[in-house]
C-alpha cells in the first residue's frame, strides 16, 4: 500500500492509514532512535546525562468541543498526562498551545482555560509554557490545542519495558468505548438514556498506585484514537506474539453497547480517554486487578485475555474469542475510524 | 482596556492585544510560577533535583507555507529552536505536531518533513515524539505546526538573568524585519529587487559561540512576532528602566526597508526569526559584536542603543532617537501588528 496523492481524514484517525502516513514519511523524513520506537512518549537523556526525561506531544481537534464528561481543555491535559504516566514517568510539566479562529468567544475560551487549569491540578502538573494564534475566521473550527508534556523517571519502580511476553494477561483499568461514543453522540445530538459520558481523566494518580504495588508491568498503553483494538494489534506485531481476547471478558458499558450498535461501531476501535491496557504476568494478573479496582479510576479493572507464543515465521496476531468456540481474526481498520473524536 | 467579547486577529498578534489576553486569561486561569515569567522558554528543575531544563512551545500557522527564505517547517524548527537558545540553554530535543486540512497534498507534507529535518540537523537538535491530526477541508488552512523543545543548561556558562540592566549596550545579531516583510510580499505576491528573504534559521550556534566567549549577558531574546519594538517595551516594562535606540543604527536591508514604506510598516514592530536581542555591560558591547561578526548567522550585529536608569515612580519606557536632536516614545501597538507570520 502507498500513500493517496492528498492527506484524508483516515489519515488523521489512527489506524492503518495513520500508521502508514507515520512510516513512509515522518519516520525516512525526521526519524530518530527516540521518534522511531512510536511510543506514547519518547524517552530522553537527562541534563548532564542524570535521571532520563518522558517528553509528549499532541493535538486535539476534538468536534464538538464540550461534550459529557470533558472538553478539549481537560482532554488535552489528559491526553497528555496519560502519555506520559503510562511510559511509567510522573507527570510534570506540560505546555499548552492554541491555535483559534477569529470571532471565537473570549467567554468560551475561559470556560477551556478554566478546565485546563482544573485537570492539570487533578493530574498534579504545572502548566509551564505556552502560546497562542489566532487565524482567520473559517480557517480553524473554534479552537486546537496541542499539549506536549515533560515527566521524570523518579518513581519507586523499574521503567515498564513495553514488551509483552508469552504467558502474560492483558488488562484494561475501565469499561472501553466511552470517550469515543460520547463525541459521536454529541455530535450527532442523540441523546441516550442514561446519557453517554466521555471516560477522559488523567490517569496519573492510578498508574502510579499499580507501579508503586511492585508488580511486573512488561506493557502499558493508554489505547485512544483506534481504540484498544490498535493498541493490541502494535503490541502483536512489534512483539511477534499471539494476543487472544475473550469478547464477553470485554468490559463496555450497556449504553455504550447500545449506542455502537446504532451508529455502526466496534467497541474495540473507538477512542479511550481515561483507560489503561497493561501486560504482565499472568500470576500477578489477579494481584493487579486489586490494585486496579482500590483506585476510584480503576473500578472496573478486569482480566480480557492472554499472550502466547507465535508460531515460527509467522508475524503475531490478534484474535478475539466470540464465546461460541470460533475465534475472529482482529485487524487494524484500514479506512476512517472515528474523526476529530481526539 | 478590556478583552473583547470574541477573539481577534490582533490577539495573536504579539501586540498589546495578545499581553492582554495572556494577563486577563491565561495568567488568572492556569498560571504558575513558571508560565507568568513570561520568558521565551520555561525553566523547571530536572529529574531528580538535577539540573535544570528549558521548556517552549509555538504553534505556527504562517500563510502562505512557502516564501523565499523558509516554509513552515524550517519556521517551526527555528522558532522552538531560538527559544530555548536565548534562555541559555542548549537545544537538545523537539517534538512536531500537525493539524492537517484533508486534501493537503502528500508532496507537500514531505517538503515540509524534508525542510523540518535539515533545519533540525542544522540546529542540531532531535525530533523525538510527534502527533498528526487531519481535520475537514475548510476547518484549516492547508498545515499548522505546532513546535515543543526542550534544552539542557549544561552549557560551559551561566544562565543569563533577562534582566537589563542600567549601563548596558543594547545590541542586535543582525537586520530587522526581514520574516515579517518577506512573509508579508509573498503572501500579497509583491516583487522587489533583490528579493526579500526571510531571515528564519535556527540560532543555536550563534548563541553558542557568544555564551562561550565569557561575556556576561544580562538579557536575551527572539524578537519574534511584535519584532524588536515589543522585545525593548517588554524589557522597559519589567525592569522599571529605561531603553533609548538611535534610529539611525538601527540595521534594516535597503529593500527591507523600502518594502517597509510601500507596506506601511514599521520595521521596528515586523518579525524576525534569525535575530537575537541582547542587553549586556556597555564596556563588553564591542567584544560581543566582534564575538557575533565572527560567526556566519551575525555578520551584521551591531550596537543600537543602551540602558538607563528610570526617574523614580515612573514606568520604564523605550525611545527612538531620530538622529534630527528629537527622541520618539515607542508603545506596543494596540491593534492588529501582522497576522499569520508565524
Amino acid at each position: 500500500m502507498y500513500m493517496n496523492e492528498e492527506i484524508s481524514l483516515a489519515n488523521g484517525a489512527g489506524g492503518e492509514a495513520y500508521r502508514q502516513m507515520v512510516q513512509e514519511i515522518f519516520i525516512p523524513g525526521y526519524g530518530s532512535p527516540e521518534l522511531n520506537q512510536l511510543g506514547d512518549s519518547a524517552v530522553l537523556a537527562g541534563p548532564g546525562g542524570s535521571g532520563e526525561l518522558a517528553f509528549t506531544t499532541d493535538s486535539f481537534v476534538v468536534w464538538p468541543l464540550f461534550f459529557p464528561g470533558g472538553d478539549v481543555g481537560s482532554l488535552a491535559v489528559s491526553g497528555t498526562v496519560n502519555d506520559l504516566a503510562v511510559a511509567g514517568a510522573i507527570p510534570r510539566y506540560i505546555s499548552v498551545a492554541m491555535i483559534i479562529e477569529a470571532g471565537f468567544p473570549t467567554e468560551t475560551l475561559k470556560r477551556i482555560t478554566a478546565s485546563i487549569a482544573a485537570t492539570a491540578e487533578r493530574a498534579g502538573v504545572r502548566v509551564v509554557t505556552g502560546d497562542t494564534k489566532v487565524v482567520e475566521h473559517g480557517r480553524a473550527d473554534g479552537i486546537y490545542i496541542t499539549t506536549s508534556g515533560v515527566g521524570t523517571f523518579d518513581g519507586n519502580w523499574p521503567r515498564p519495558p513495553q514488551q509483552p511476553c508469552a504467558g502474560d494477561a492483558l488488562l484494561v483499568s475501565g469499561p472501553l468505548a466511552s470517550h469515543g461514543v460520547a463525541v459521536m453522540a454529541a455530535r450527532e445530538k442523540l441523546e441516550f438514556e442514561p446519557p453517554l459520558q466521555s471516560d477522559a481523566r488523567p490517569l496519573a494518580g492510578l498508574i502510579r498506585s499499580l507501579l508503586d504495588s511492585g508488580l511486573s508491568v512488561h506493557a502499558m498503553r493508554d489505547p485512544t484514537r483506534g481504540g484498544l483494538g490498535a493498541t493490541l494489534c502494535e503490541w502483536a506485531e512489534d512483539s511477534g506474539l499471539n494476543l487472544t481476547i475473550k469478547e464477553t471478558d470485554l468490559p463496555v458499558k450497556a449504553e455504550v453497547r447500545a449506542a455502537c450498535d446504532l451508529l455502526g461501531l466496534d467497541p474495540l476501535f473507538c477512542a479511550n480517554e481515561g483507560v489503561v491496557a497493561l501486560a504482565l504476568p499472568a500470576d500477578q494478573a489477579e494481584a493487579a486487578v486489586a490494585c486496579l479496582r482500590a483506585h476510584p479510576d480503576g473500578r472496573a479493572a478486569r482480566i480480557i485475555g492472554q499472550v502466547s507464543a507465535g508460531l515460527p515465521g509467522q508475524p503475531g496476531h490478534v484474535s478475539v474469542d466470540t464465546g461460541y468456540g470460533t475465534l475472529r481474526r482482529v485487524t487494524l481498520p484500514e479506512g476512517e475510524i472515528l474523526p476529530r473524536i481526539c
